[in-house]
């Protein structure tokens, strides 16, 4: 099944806010064995919106819309399929009915030109959108170029999603065909590219399923991708090459799909029984932060200290007769922050950062360089860098490599 | 001017990158004068590449591409573009020789196919990229239906943004003869979207500049926009208008444009040689880690704690009879965090932080609770509301209106 989508809406023209919705659906189509072809953004213009239509459904099987369902004059998406496909929208009394009922529920005069939203024409039904106001519209229709599928869905990004998980993709599943594409990633951490590259060599080149490899933000990433007729038969492809990639790779897999890495290590220390504080510098607090994005967090982390200026760290415990010895940007300093977060908050594990997040060197230090160290009470292990790719990008590194190198901990205390 | 952009790229139809080349884009045209009409993907395939820019051809007089200028058999922009002009290819020596001293430059052989990355067509010329090694294509014809450019850019975000700013905006600068639409955003804090609208609705009713209310994740913004010949002019149209905002709005505007409201508190804070530290609990670190995410933040953060667990509270000094009195979840506690915090650092402001972020209740409260207090030495300024947006969407609005809070604490210093 041939497929593009359309997303409706001067303001994406406009540079005001970001088409996330064709990307989110794009990222769902090859799993339903759907190929994507192409992808067009196009204002709230009724005669540019039909033209667009038009080609579309000249050349793909399915045609995708978002955006332009509101209730304001310059929502047009209904209006152009209407055009498009030579039929007239009518107001449907199950539509109207519940439309009415939400402002007078508000308390709210119910605004006439509202009443497009309860439109269909003879081709479409709605889709439902708990949400919001807007129902989507399934449109079938058979042409001379043959079947033809237009989904029409709200732009609002929490509206569209539910629609799609819950009432699209299971109808689309049922009329596509096409052979599924199915991906496992495997994310790793603390090897380079080239040297998975160079392990993984024996599996590189199967064509299905595919093997590729990809340095993302958190670690390089293994994408396994297999095509097959249904989900079950792609794994099956999937699942051997998967385990001799983890066999080659051994620990430095920390997580599959959509897993962070701050969940996976939180789930090692909570499964051990185990706790965690922080002393942080250069990256101001930002460890903390996400180890406190995971739900129940506080199972595990018990806080910790950013301390930014040097007098902070000696309140903090740090030694100064280390910081006096070997600069505040070190090793040892980092090393004895670890120790000190870790006992002065009691923890199993203590993390330590100090470094230069930049733009200025410090100490005759550039930017980019950091120390890292993660104290288990009896040693800490240290880890440096120098990497400097500006001041938000090398804060979100340094806790990256915070994070691998307490995993690498936990994993070597067995 | 009539533009359309087309960004190749199969990843971007797979969904595993989200194109944010072409929001750039769209949102820097408006101020050239050139009007955005459409915007589309297409994969590495050389017929739709070709198809799609001849239909661009038809209907717009600038057509703007990115990506598919690699060295692979997949980057094929450079061949779609001369198939759709019917023009042969040709190799630059111009181009080649820096290409190959590139290689040679790093010991590495260059790899023939590389080459097409010094191709030109008679209808182009180069576009310089100091951040890559794919040359940019400006391409000028006289076809049937009138004068046509295109310009081809990187993929790459970084090569494509130097490219644009450098080479492609000052080009079109010159030929683009439309009115030029400019913007200026005042960004406020702490008054809701309809009161603003209510207090501006005097100026809210012009055409040029047009003016509108935003409600934006740091705040609510007004967008005042003109139209004109030039920026001199669309200026001249927009400054009475900001200035009568100003002055309706007073205090409440805390930065304009790009600002960002960690970088406007903490120059207030540094002109006045004030410091400020923080006790953190549900945000864990993020207003720490942004309020360091400013360059030189140094000068004025002094440190912070992030104290999840009740105990490690305790030991920062806030008060357990506090804690015993009103429980964690509370604007008493916040307030004593507030104290704790500047007291324990030495600090000019102290700001403090408890709430639940979720996603389940804690001490019988609801997820979304946030309690935030300022403290300026005298006494903590509390402040409480409940809002559940999902934990990470709740710890970053709970940071914003730390921010916003302790901006008021540094007006009302005077």
């Amino acid at each position: 099944m041939r497929a593009e989508i359309i997303s409706v809406g001067t303001e994406i023209l406009l540079g005001e806010i970001v088409d996330t919705n064709s990307a989110f659906i794009a990222s769902k189509l090859p799993a339903l064995g759907i190929d994507l072809y192409f992808k067009s953004v196009v204002g709230d213009n009724q005669a540019r919106i039909v033209d667009t239509l038009e080609r579309a459904l000249s050349r793909s099987d399915l045609v995708i819309m978002t955006g332009g369902l509101g209730p304001t004059e310059d929502d047009l998406t209904r209006e152009s399929i209407a055009e498009a496909l030579g039929e007239t929208p009518f107001v449907d009394p199950d539509l109207e009915r519940p439309l009415r009922a939400f402002f007078a529920g508000r308390g709210v005069a119910f605004p006439e030109r509202n009443v497009k939203q309860a439109w269909l024409i003879p081709s479409a039904s709605a889709i439902l959108n708990p949400r919001g106001t807007a129902p989507g519209w399934w449109v079938e229709k058979n042409r001379q170029e043959g079947d033809r599928y237009i989904v029409a869905m709200p732009g609002v990004p929490s509206e569209m999603n539910r629609m799609w998980e819950k009432e699209v993709a299971p109808r689309l599943r049922e009329i596509a065909h096409g052979q599924l594409l199915i991906t496992r990633i495997l994310k790793t951490a603390g090897i380079g590219e080239s040297t998975i590259d160079e392990q993984l060599s024996p599996i590189l080149k199967t064509a299905n399923p595919s093997v590729g490899i990809y340095a993302k933000a958190d670690g390089v990433h293994v994408r396994i991708a297999a095509k097959a007729a249904t989900e079950d038969e792609a794994r099956a492809l999937i699942t051997p090459v998967e385990d001799e990639a983890r066999r080659i790779l051994g620990p430095i897999v920390w997580g599959v799909d959509d897993e962070s890495l701050e969940a996976a290590v939180g789930a090692m220390l909570r499964e051990r029984g185990l706790t965690l504080a922080t002393m942080e510098s250069c990256t101001g607090g930002l460890l903390a932060s996400t180890v406190t994005d995971v739900d129940g967090s506080s199972d595990y982390f018990l806080g910790g200290f950013v301390t930014y200026a040097t007098e902070a760290k000696v309140a903090r415990g740090v030694d100064p007769a280390i910081i006096e010895a070997h600069g505040v940007i070190s090793a040892e300093v980092a090393a004895d922050m670890a120790r000190a977060a870790r006992e002065g908050l009691g923890a199993s594990y203590g993390i330590g950062i100090t470094g230069i997040v930049g733009p200025t060197e410090v100490e005759g230090k550039p930017p980019g360089t950091i120390h890292i160290a993660v104290h288990d009470g009896v040693r800490a292990e240290p880890m440096s860098y120098t990497f400097n790719q500006g001041r938000v990008s090398n804060k979100r590194r340094a806790v990256t490599f915070a994070l691998f190198l307490l995993r690498r901990a936990l994993l070597a205390a067995g």
